[in-house]
């Protein structure tokens, strides 16, 4: 696997509108995993600068009308130029604004990757295309007795969207129309500092624009890097006894120190056609 | 004391209308603390955001237009519901804009508690229903000699504003009408990282959500728990000779593991009815 | 050299309209370096908040047309009152928004000091005053090699601007009208976390605020400072076998514990006249 090595040979600039409160992270987690970050959410400039990168990230998640506005015209523009673009519905479900943003963008632009949890991909599976009744009707966990369930509803998103798939929680699961793998890498503690799945998007983006022709297995690539990374960091903070601030600088250099073989040792990955 | 206790069982949920330079502090301390933050400072959905949540931060930090309307939505419908309600007035007095919006601010919104440094306090006070001429006449700098005055001044405030009081600097005075505490904890170099005071503000309204019956013991609690804190904070950051940015992490770090005995074992409080 | 002992003395209070992707880190090495920070980005109160500091900072990393307004404002103000204005014009030359934005920043703010990486200072070139033709063509990076012919352009953009010039990169310039500095510090792993450009801009504002007959030397200082630092950091992360979010820590920390004996013994600057 050289997944990680074309992203530290090919270093691709990422373009991120994003939520203020992870912003940092993001272009802490992107510089670490290999990638460049660059941030620009004025409606004048976010599609000039989406054609100069290599990759855009929307993420929703503290938008306002002004920058929902510049996410459509990077995402056209980056669609337009064939570049990777990965969504990030941050809170879709929870407020009607990001229930619609939402359907807005899946309606206006293609997306290579979408990620977020099992209630945000529930919302964005009722706003993509014509869905046949309460379709989305899976729990909101994931969980080893409803994993095919999952699965399924995974892959008849990715057949509806386009997209490839990556839900992530305590198991994550990325998957297109026709494959999906399992992972089951990461710890609790991730759930204890902000930014872990706004990283893991960025991440995702560097990772499939570094790998345009296997996409599928760069999103797998990034979300079980960021989950064993996890599981160092968390080593790490026990070992020292310490807390959660610690443990985000232990994940961040987990990232910044990580090689393929690194983590062909050490991912947990199942596949299911 | 279960105070924290509570807040680690209940993970309540905060929507923290805040400034962008300390947001990432304030949504890891809340996780860090025991509960959960979600941002959202769009007028469109501030206010439904606020109507899921536990209860709602307003911090001026980085104050505009857009936010401010949002703020006054947020904060009418976490009192309609009933729920906590935390001012933090940065800068308040420094320029036109930050007093004048915390004027309005409590003119529109009843706060549960309302957290400052004694400068920023005492603008509140001038904004506060009918001052009887120059009222809020205290020293910047709250001392052991103006200690009483300024216990006197709080609760005056509170008995305006029906709010809580928390003042806080090298002596952390939290007051209600009646009754009123001294606090001393913490340490100067908590002045030397940015956001102490914003982390605060969100522990205070993530330990007061899950305490509501109480919550001036609520407010004391999270006030002696950050100097407290800050103190443990120190002594790690001294011990390895390090600097600042080390003493951040600690402090994060510190929040993190505390529990109620190790608080009531640390912390340093007076009772001044 | 007192330059720092100037800025912890002093503690100028520094105002930055700035990007919000590093904006946390600009206000903790404001911090560290001895400084304190204030952000305000609404055009009804960046003059008056500029007004009330030392130094004003701008830059144009997350610009968007109502934060131009109010940088504008507050350069203004900060010039009619003899203020330090420092500008970072990051990303300058990447779009159009930022170009024009630095252009119309260059011609109604007299800045103080200039510091960008070459590119970004090429682009400023372009906007300032009148271009004999494609005067700016030096080469997108510093090397020795062509160091003479950019330490003549650093000049001759110091007398068309009369601003300091500071272009930051493996080998930084920093330069007025009439002498230049060339500083040999530095690590590269200062590329692989965001916001060290920002940061620097933010220490060479508040070390000429409190050091304003020396803006020269302070900015020199400034420079190697945050240089210096980066190898002190990069050491101790090689040491413990870290990563890149240590050497983020670790650099604030030595900017935090760092005093003008430890920089003379440190630096590595070379006079050219």
């Amino acid at each position: 696997m050289n997944i990680i090595a074309n992203v530290r040979a090919q270093v691709p600039l990422i373009h991120c509108i994003t939520n203020y409160v992870t912003v940092n992270d993001v272009a802490n987690i992107l510089l670490a995993c290999g990638g460049s970050p660059i941030m620009a959410d004025d409606a004048q400039e976010a599609a000039e600068m989406s054609s100069i990168c290599n990759g855009t990230v929307i993420n929703i998640g503290t938008l306002n009308a002004r920058t929902v506005d510049s996410m459509i015209t990077a995402g056209k523009k980056a669609n337009e130029l064939g570049h990777i673009v990965v969504l990030d519905p941050v809170g879709a479900g929870a407020t009607t604004l990001r229930t619609e943003t939402t359907f807005r963008l899946l309606n206006e632009i293609q997306f290579s990757v979408i990620r977020g949890n099992i209630s945000e991909i529930k919302t964005v599976y009722q706003g993509s295309g014509t869905t046949k009744g309460v379709d989305a009707d899976v729990s909101d966990t994931v969980t080893e007795k409803n994993l095919e369930e999952v699965i399924t509803f995974a892959k008849q998103l990715s057949q509806k969207t386009g997209a490839i798939i990556a839900i992530t929680g305590a198991i994550d699961i990325v998957a297109d129309s026709t494959k999906a793998y399992v992972i089951r890498n990461g710890h609790a503690m991730m759930s204890k500092i902000t930014g872990t799945g706004c990283m893991l998007t960025g991440m995702v983006a560097a990772y499939c624009a570094a790998n345009p022709q296997n996409k599928l297995e760069a999103t797998v690539a990034a979300v079980s890097a960021m989950g064993y990374c996890g599981e160092i960091a968390f080593a790490k903070t026990q070992k020292e006894n310490s807390g959660t601030s610690s443990f985000r600088m232990h994940l961040i250099d987990a990232v910044s120190q990580l090689d393929d073989n690194t983590l062909l040792g050490g991912r947990n990955i199942e596949s299911r056609e």
